[in-house]
This record gives structure tokens, sequence and C-alpha cells, in this order.
């Protein structure tokens, strides 16, 4: 087999064989295969695209490139939950607790974030002493006992799909749906969970900017799973705006204990209670919504979910304390109120752009080696379709330095767009897919 | 400007701008380009195209990534002849010395063949003593002397092209018009010729099989050579069966002088009088097509066709009595028939096996590090259209060696069809563009 003939035979739109898909992979992944062929591959990949069947032989061969974690030995469903990235996107904090009270396992592993969303284990960093870096056996061991424990992705889960993404990233062929969903699962898939809730989130803050894309990502995604013999649902949620009030690691942290506490806003509440009810469901511990959403309820009202964040957090070196204390988490030096200038309704969020003054405030990442600050990021008062007047607070910037961040303050203003018309809302929840 | 950036605007469909198109070409010669980001290019510009002046950019900034060499310091009209390549195409061993003896220069550089076509150069060292190493001033020299010279392609002449054609031919992104004609182009323009013509082959033995696809490479190439102030004229003639009877170097030599002597096969004459007439047309030395023929006749029945090209072998290291006897080049040490095994029309020569034929007994190279043996080859009986008999002899094979090349007669033979029906003949020439 000669890689110059598979790239010829996909950029005549010809379907490859497992096995071919298969010699590329593991021959880029030993440096058999030139990045300068890779390249040339996943270009013609964009043009001609990869049907289902193909799909699954590059993801399987992405996630069998390196180890793959065998959950097995650990009694119990082995849950996992990726969200395809967000502003002020904190949905895994909360679930994760939720799903082990009910005694479901998660054992996780997290990226960090970059850009305009931010990552989980940034966001668990906000406890002072907590730690991502765990060895294996302490890993498994914290996971049988607690049901919970969420390491840092390992150099050795998926390394092609590694290299792939770094050089995808540079050559201009990021957005094909095959690529994207076979990165994302091949991950998932050596992970070794049974079952993966997959959160595509749609609209302005989001990765696919529309609703369409979103599903289809979303489809490729579950059939891969479910090929592949997990059991897999998406949601389709909306990013259009940023989604809860937090925005910034410790503040966010405060927000997703709040959810356990029965005292978050509205729409991310609702975001919470509808993942750990389709976990309900898709293990049939639940016969239906409703007495899933009762179950959720006990939980968060009991004080049991909250409980066992705080043993997660104690676990992997954090103070227990903060959870129930939460005002000990980084605080910010300064805050400043950022000012309606007109009166009308919140019509419009960029909600990247709110993602990136978050960034620019210290945080989050423009760069892979750069340093967060836990404490800095927004809380917003006013979101879509919220009425305003001029002079009202939209949202409070929390920061820190001794310069006040004119420039992020004016960004933030000019990502919102104040309207004379009430504007019609998104709905949160699009739709469920498996 | 960053490489990413064009990358993904070419693959969305955009055209790019000269400086952009510049700054890819500078980049990728310096090294600062990668070639994972170029061979990505490529493949976009495969699927999405360059127009007009995109690949005339392109092509600009290939010529100038090098060497351009200046020719204004020779008096007269520098001419180029060059031909995309086929199976016993020696028509710049005849047309070189024609249009040196009407005071037209030709100052050439050439290559060598690989795979199924042969050289010019390959041909010209079958004279013993030949040399294509010439240092710049003797080049210069023997140009203004004779009005002839003709050199190895000096590695610094467009080196982009070079870079960039390795990259394509293992990243399958050989075939695109703009790319083939831009690399083809971009050494002539920096050959420096006045007047370039081009011979496109079309058939079975050429690169372009189709004739849409030969028309449409001459009349890519004819726009750039016009575009960068070169006159510029392409023919298409074809190679769905070899040309005149001789394949092989010294063979084909000898068939080479036989033109000059008047006395060589109908097709290869006719397309040597053609070539040679359309210099003297597009030069203004002849008012039209019939005074140009009885010029070309002229030089031909009075020997100083065949003296120039003497004179060239000498000055070039060669034996001038070689030209005037050239049953002293190198001969094959055994002959051997290959005959008909039916009777019929010959309908069908495979034209491409032909010369992979020749290449097997040793006359081409495999690859680029292959020694050639310039005496063996073939001498066709039989052409298209002929009638034969069983038992009559299609060609003559001429081998070295003690085994009997079984395997070649064997090739040979299947690539003749022979037929009931007398087949069609196509034209030698199909269209002059310009």
């Amino acid at each position: 087999m000669r890689m110059v003939d598979l790239i010829v035979k996909k950029r005549n739109g010809k379907e490859l064989a497992d096995e071919e898909i298969r010699f590329i992979i593991d021959g880029y992944t030993k440096g058999d295969i030139p990045d300068y062929q890779m390249s040339a591959f996943t270009m013609a990949v964009f043009f001609k695209g990869m049907n289902k069947r193909e799909t699954l032989a590059l993801t399987m061969a992405m996630a069998e490139s390196g180890d793959m974690l065998d959950l097995s030995d650990i009694p119990g469903i082995k849950c996992d939950k990726h969200s395809t990235g967000g502003v002020g996107d904190k949905t895994s904090l909360s679930v994760i607790p939720l799903a082990a009270s009910f005694g479901l396992i998660t054992a996780k592993m997290s990226g960090r974030g970059l850009g305009h969303t931010g990552g989980t284990i940034d966001k668990l960093e906000s406890f002072p002493g907590f730690k991502v870096e765990i060895s294996g056996d302490d890993f498994i061991r914290q996971v049988k006992k607690l049901g919970i424990a969420l390491v840092g992705q390992s150099a050795d889960l998926a390394p092609a799909d590694k290299k792939l993404y770094a050089l995808r990233d540079v050559t201009g062929t990021v957005e094909n749906l095959s690529l994207i969903a076979s990165s994302i699962m091949s991950k998932k898939l050596a992970a070794g969970a049974d079952l993966i809730l997959l959160d595509v989130k749609t609209g302005s803050g989001a990765f696919m900017k529309t609703l369409e894309d979103s599903k289809a990502l979303a489809r490729e995604m579950v059939d891969i799973g479910n090929g592949a013999g997990r059991k897999t649902i998406a949601t389709i949620t909306d990013m259009d705006q940023p989604l809860g009030n937090a925005i910034g690691n410790a503040l966010e942290v405060k927000e997703a204990i709040d959810a356990l506490k029965g005292c978050a806003p509205k729409d991310y509440t609702e975001l919470v209670y509808a993942f750990a009810e389709e976990f309900l469901l898709a293990t049939e511990m639940a016969k239906d919504k409703e007495s899933a959403h009762r179950m959720v309820e006990e939980k968060i009202s009991s004080g049991a979910a909250l409980d066992k964040m705080a043993e997660f957090i104690e676990a992997q070196g954090g103070n227990k304390e903060d959870v129930y204390h939460p005002e000990n988490l980084p605080k910010a030096a300064h805050t400043a109120e950022i000012l309606a200038t007109a009166d009308g309704y919140v019509s419009k969020i960029q909600c990247e752009e709110i993602g990136l003054c978050a960034m620019l405030l210290g945080g989050g990442r423009a760069k892979k080696e750069d340093v967060i600050d836990p404490a800095v990021g927004f809380i917003l008062h006013k979101k879509k379709g919220d009425a305003v007047k001029a002079g009202e607070s939209l949202a409070t910037m929390h920061y820190n330095g001794d310069a006040f961040p004119e420039e992020v303050q004016k960004r933030f203003l000019e990502a919102y767009t104040i309207s004379v018309e009430k504007p019609q809302l998104n709905p949160l929840i699009y739709e469920v897919i498996s």
C-alpha cells in the first residue's frame, strides 16, 4: 500500500477500505507517513468527505493508536459527559457529582481551555490544592471508592488525534464533519466509558455556529459511539449567549455549586437537570422523564449531590469546606459595573466575544502556555430578552491588576445589542439525538 | 500574512492576490513555509483551481525563485522548443539545427527522461564524447558563434518548481492544469527565450490522454507565455502511437539525422517541417506557410541543416563525423524480429507500453539514478492502419545482454492490436494555438 495512491483514491471521491484507513493512521502515528502527505489527505477528505463506515474506521484507528483504558475492573456503569465547548459552560461540574450520587461512575479525562472557551480542569483548579495529575492506581482507587475521578488528558490517549489535530489546525482542514467527529470520539472511546453523553453547543459562542451543522455533528458522533458499541446520546443546546450568569473559573465553580444547592440561574439549572435525567433514562435507573426529574430534585434538596462534590474535591487535594463556603475561593481585587447606554431589550449577545473578554482579563488562554487567573470574569445581570434601562448594570466585571481594563469593558459593551423590540428567544435544548 | 489563512481562502474558492501567491512561493522556496502547508494548498488548488491571473502570478513567482537567464546580450531571436513528452519524440534534435541554419538562436536547457518518455539530453549523449555540462561563459560563446547550445537544466533554474513538483508527485496533486502549466512555463520563462514553441502531445503515450485536456493545457501555457511578454505558440500533436519508427536513444538520433537528409519516415518528417515552419512564420522570416515550407526544403536539400547539426555536436565534444555516418553510433549486440500473430490491420498501439518496453531494455530510467544504454530500442515496421500478415515483423528489437528479453517481447506484442477492420487514423497535428 502506498500513501500517495490512497490520497489519490480519496481525492477522486472513492471510498477507502477499513484496512486502508488503518494503514494511514498507523503509519502517521509511527511517523512513516509524513505530515505533507497527511495534510494533502485531510484536504482531500475536506472536499470529498467520508461515509459513516469510513468515519467509524478512522475513529477506531485513532482511538487504538495509544492506550485504550480498560475500566471493566470497576463495578458499575461508567459514564462520560463531553461538551463541544462554550462560554459559561460549567455543566460537567454539577452533573458529575449528581451522577455519582446515583451510583454512576465517572472516570473522566478532561482538557484545558483555549481561546474563548474554558476547560473543566481550569475551573476545578480554582479550588486551592486541587490536583489533576493522579497516578493510574490512585485514579482507579478513587473511582472505586467515590465513583468520581477527573484527570488531565494523558499524552498517550489517542496520540494519532493529537498529532493530526495539530496538523489540521495549521493546514486549513479543521472544518470537516468526519474529522471533527472522529477527533472528539477517538478520545472518548479510548477513555473507556460505557455511556457517553455529548453536549453539542450551537450558536455564536459555539464551534458550530448553525443548528444544521450542530445536528450533523451530533448525528455523526452518536453513530460513531453506537457503532463502536458504546451507548451514546447527544443533546443540541443553545450557545448563542453564555450559559448561566457566571463566566470565569472561580465564578463558574460558585454557580456550579449553586446548582447543587438548588439556587442557580434558571437556564443553567434546566440544563443540569436535563443531563442528569438523560443519564438516569439511558441507564434505565428511571422509567420516565418525570420520575428522573424527581430523583434529581431529591439528590439536590437532600444535599447528597453537594456532599459528593465535597468528597470529590477533597479526594483530589482540595479543601472540602470550599464547596460549602465558595466565598472562600479566589476573589478578584476589583469589580466594576458595565452599564447599559440605552433603554430597550437585550436582543443579541455576541457570545464568543464575551468569552474572549474573560480571556483578556486573564481568565483564559490565548496560547497554550498562558497561566490562568481563576478569580477574574463576569457575572451577567442581563441576558437575552431582558428589559434594560440606560445606566443599569449589564454585568459585573471582576478584575485584577492596577490598570482598569478599559478595552475589555468597551468590547464587552459592544458585544451586547440593545433594541426597541423584544427579541425572540432560542430554546435552551433543541434536540436529543440517540 | 499567514499561510494557513491563504490555504483556507483558496479552499473556500476565493481568488488569491498576486502578492499572496508571491508570499507562498517565496516562503516555500526559502523553507519558511513547510511542505505540509504547501501540500494542503496544492490539494485545495486541485479542487478549486486558479484563474488565468493567478496562474500567471504563480508561474512568474516560480520563474523568479532562482536565476532568470538574461540572453539579451546575444543578438538575434532566441527560440525555445518544448515537448510535453512522448515515445519516439526526437523532433528537437532535427528542429534546433534547422532553426539555427536560418539564423535563429537556440540556447536551450533540457531535461533527462523518466519512465516511458526519453529526454533530449539522453538522446544527444548517444554521440560518444557529447557533454551537457558547459560553463555559463562557454555556453554564451557557443551560442554567439553557432546559434545553438544545449545544456542540462541547472539546479538554480526555477528551484521553487523543482521543490514543488517533487512534493506534488508524492501528495496526489500532479493533475491540475494551472499547476502543470506553471511548472513547465516557469522553467521556460527563466530560460530566457523570446519565442517559445510548445508541442503538447495527446493520446495514449502522452501525459495528457485526451484531446480536450491537451487543448486546455496548451491554451493555459500559451496564455502564460504571452502574458509574460514572450511570443508563445503551442501545437497539439498525436501521441496515440510512437512518432516516427525509431524508439531508443541512438536509434532516434539516426532518425533525426535522416530527417535532415530528407529520408525520415513520413509522420516524423511532417512534424519537423511543421515546427520549423512555425518558427519561420512567428519570426516573420517567411510570409506564408508555403514559402516557409520551401525554405525548410532548401535547408535540408542543400545539407545546411545537417552541417549545422555536425557543428553543434562537435562544439559540445562529440565527433562531427558521427552525424554524417550515424552507423558509427552505439549499436546493440543483438536484434530480434517481433512477429505478428494474426492477419489484419494494426488498429491500436498502446503507446505508453511501447515506451516502457524500451525502458525495460535499458533505454530509459525507472528511477532517476538508472544508467541508460544508448544502443537498445525498437525500429517499428508497422504502424497504425498498416496491413499485416501473421509471421510478418511488426518491429525489430535491439537489445544487449546474454538473456533474450522474452518478457519485453511479450509486452510489446500485447501493446499491438490487430483487427479485421482498417482503423480510422488520427490527424498528426490537431491544432496550432497562439
